[in-house]
């Protein structure tokens, strides 16, 4: 087994407001190869800090992977404290400073004077260069570990790894990675109607990941045996049935997108709680016009009556957070968008405006779908404005879906 | 001065998936203690590996907080491994496991035999109760060093840290961070607008955190030296004028909520490329129903002509996304809402959909407002879809904050 940990270097990553994004891009890169992250470490531009997590990483490790702190300014110090752990000479490469140079006549200007100091290399090392800045990176081999100094920006260090560091580490028995995902259901209930073959599909790197309105089934093996794999994710399946959504990195609104273009069917919604919410998450799908007709944010009672035709009376009677509103809301987009589908959602995302008997959270969706009746929930959702305002709009995509699986 | 370190325990923390979020928080109020953070680490449910870390840490710093691992399942070893590296013995506390057993009562449950794990506690240690969990978490004290065991979910970690954590770690000089946020500037124009007094704003801890059409401006600075802080944000915002939009941890949105509040007036949008994500980010303030009173999501065509009285020959002549589209759209919303603002976006989300002359992130903002002439902004975003989403519904905020400040 490879092992690998990774090191995150620069003062602004121990802030309240930053966090080392690039390890999530590095571990599924090693992941793809079979190489295992054990540890994770994040430290300032401190020369000693950056030693001892070398020398600890390179205890137990074979792939020590560095990002940040290879900047033109005195502050980034990565080359040099990788270069005294090891007890190598930092060196002017002529080659190197060439190319830095180069890239600023290119834009018309003349290299800083900082900018030498990234052209200084530890003695034995391969530069790796650059392709989207001016920070080259470096390569270095010592006592049977690989080192790797790779810039911080996302944008560069991910470009620089898959061309030039990637290739350099070892393959070991490469890793599948097999997703599932569920919507709308409780972690406690998924684990309830996975109980009995839990066991079983421990073997195959069984993990839940829960996010709120959204759980994801993950299963990890070796590529060889991914004929247990998909058996146990088929096993999944049939236990949760309609639940799984989609398998792999889709969004619930990029399946529900597919299944309304594959079906020819157009939408509208009538929105008044989330605000726009749900017309942004079906707009965020990529040719999302072909089946979004339009969208209507009736946040006061005056616009429910005037743009989507919801009768005074009814909500005089009921409220403006009820059953028979939502039902209005729903089949009045839909008839005024002249589009097949159209949903509605009404509730109460607080932080005020609750009652004993419609508490924050309280949520109704109607569906109203051409040819059938229409249909409302009821939902009673935890946490705040903004989670409230996410779970009502995941449910309604998610009874979208489940009535586009029926056919209707 | 007081050292911290944050240590997160979870094998799923290692995954492509998973952030330690956790020490986001952490940090936040321990520098407002004045303790500094110098380094995080993140480890698997590994014995050897928690002991590593808890060394490493405890070689450097005073305070040492670990996250996560105190779960009833046997994989959840943060206790044993804290116990073993500092030569104690685990026992079990009655009181606790009387705690853990009343909560399953109290929800009709018996307690799981694994829950009595939870009550083995290093002997010697305060445990620290969990408001919002079972899980106990551990405090203890050796060689000068002060160790916290909590738990990983952040709703319980929170918790239990404010009320029972915190306030045993020791004070030092304690730290003021004053943020001003930008909205709509890029950050080299800020570099260069600061240029002159960017070596004295050095010494109060100035830093630039930049993201999509948004930048912050740090200082950090002992309390004791508030004054020096207060002078350099003062400087800042007399170098940046209007361009600052607030201080603190306000949103755009909030700023413009609260504009929109104290002028009493009423507003409506209509959105195109959007999709509704103007309202939603409008209607995420609390309280935001009494400026805001609807949105319209003109995605086709049809639904700019009915909904925004958009005349049919503006869009055939001009194109739906172009400067007097966006221009009847917001006069349009404004007239039809009665209300005393009208904003609107058109453009091209992509990735399809761009032309020569108008390339994708090509996006068109209208401000109608009563008693003004109608102001159309031409804009031309980078990225992807997302981003060109956001950042025109950034731009649409500031544009009606400006506007506001000008007493419009």
């Amino acid at each position: 087994m490879i092992f690998a940990e990774i090191l995150a270097i620069g003062s602004e990553m121990l802030t309240p407001f930053r966090l080392d994004t690039n390890s999530l891009y590095l571990t599924r890169t090693l992941e793809e190869r079979g190489v295992a992250v054990i540890a994770k470490m994040i430290v300032g531009d401190v020369q000693d800090r950056i030693i001892e997590a070398l020398d600890l990483a390179s205890r137990r490790s074979n792939v020590i992977i560095c990002s940040g702190g290879l900047g033109p300014t005195i502050d980034d110090i990565t080359k040099e404290a990788a270069a005294s752990f090891l007890g190598l000479p930092l060196e002017l490469r002529p080659d190197v400073l060439v190319t830095i140079e180069e890239r600023f006549r290119r834009r018309g200007l003349r290299m800083p004077e900082g900018n030498r100091r990234q052209a200084m290399i530890p003695a034995g090392g391969t530069v790796l260069p650059n392709p989207n800045g001016s920070a080259p990176g470096v390569y270095l081999e010592s006592k049977g570990r690989q080192f790797f100094l790779l810039p911080g920006p996302p944008f560069e260090l991910e470009a620089m790894w898959e061309q030039y560091g990637l290739p350099l580490v070892g393959k070991d028995r490469p890793l599948q990675r097999l997703v599932l995902r569920v919507a709308m259901l409780p972690e406690s209930k998924v684990d309830e109607m996975l109980g009995p073959v839990t066991g079983r599909l421990r073997a195959t790197g069984y993990t839940i990941l829960a996010s709120p309105g959204e759980i994801e089934i993950h299963f990890l093996a070796p590529e060889d045996s991914a004929q247990e794999l998909a058996s146990a994710a088929e096993e999944t399946r049939k236990l949760l049935g309609h639940h799984v959504y989609a398998e792999g990195a889709q969004t619930l609104e990029e399946v529900v997108g597919r299944m309304l273009r594959e079906s020819g069917k157009k939408i509208a919604v009538a929105e008044s709680c989330t605000g726009g919410l749900l017309g942004s998450r079906i707009t965020d799908v990529p040719g999302s016009s072909t089946y979004f007709e339009r969208g209507v944010v009736a946040y006061s009672n005056r616009a429910k009556v005037e743009l989507l035709s919801v009768p005074e009376e009814t909500i005089r009677r009921s409220g403006a957070v009820s059953e028979p509103v939502a039902r209005a809301m729903a089949e009045g987009i839909r008839r005024l968008a002249r589009v097949d589908v159209g949903i509605a959602i009404t509730g109460i995302a607080g932080p005020d405006g609750g009652t004993a008997e419609k508490p924050v959270g309280t949520v109704f969706v109607g569906l109203a779908v051409e040819g059938n009746e229409t249909v409302v929930e009821r939902f009673s959702f935890p946490g705040g404005r903004n989670r409230i305002k996410f779970f009502s709009s995941q449910a309604a995509l998610n009874m979208l879906r489940l009535r586009m699986l029926k056919g209707d």
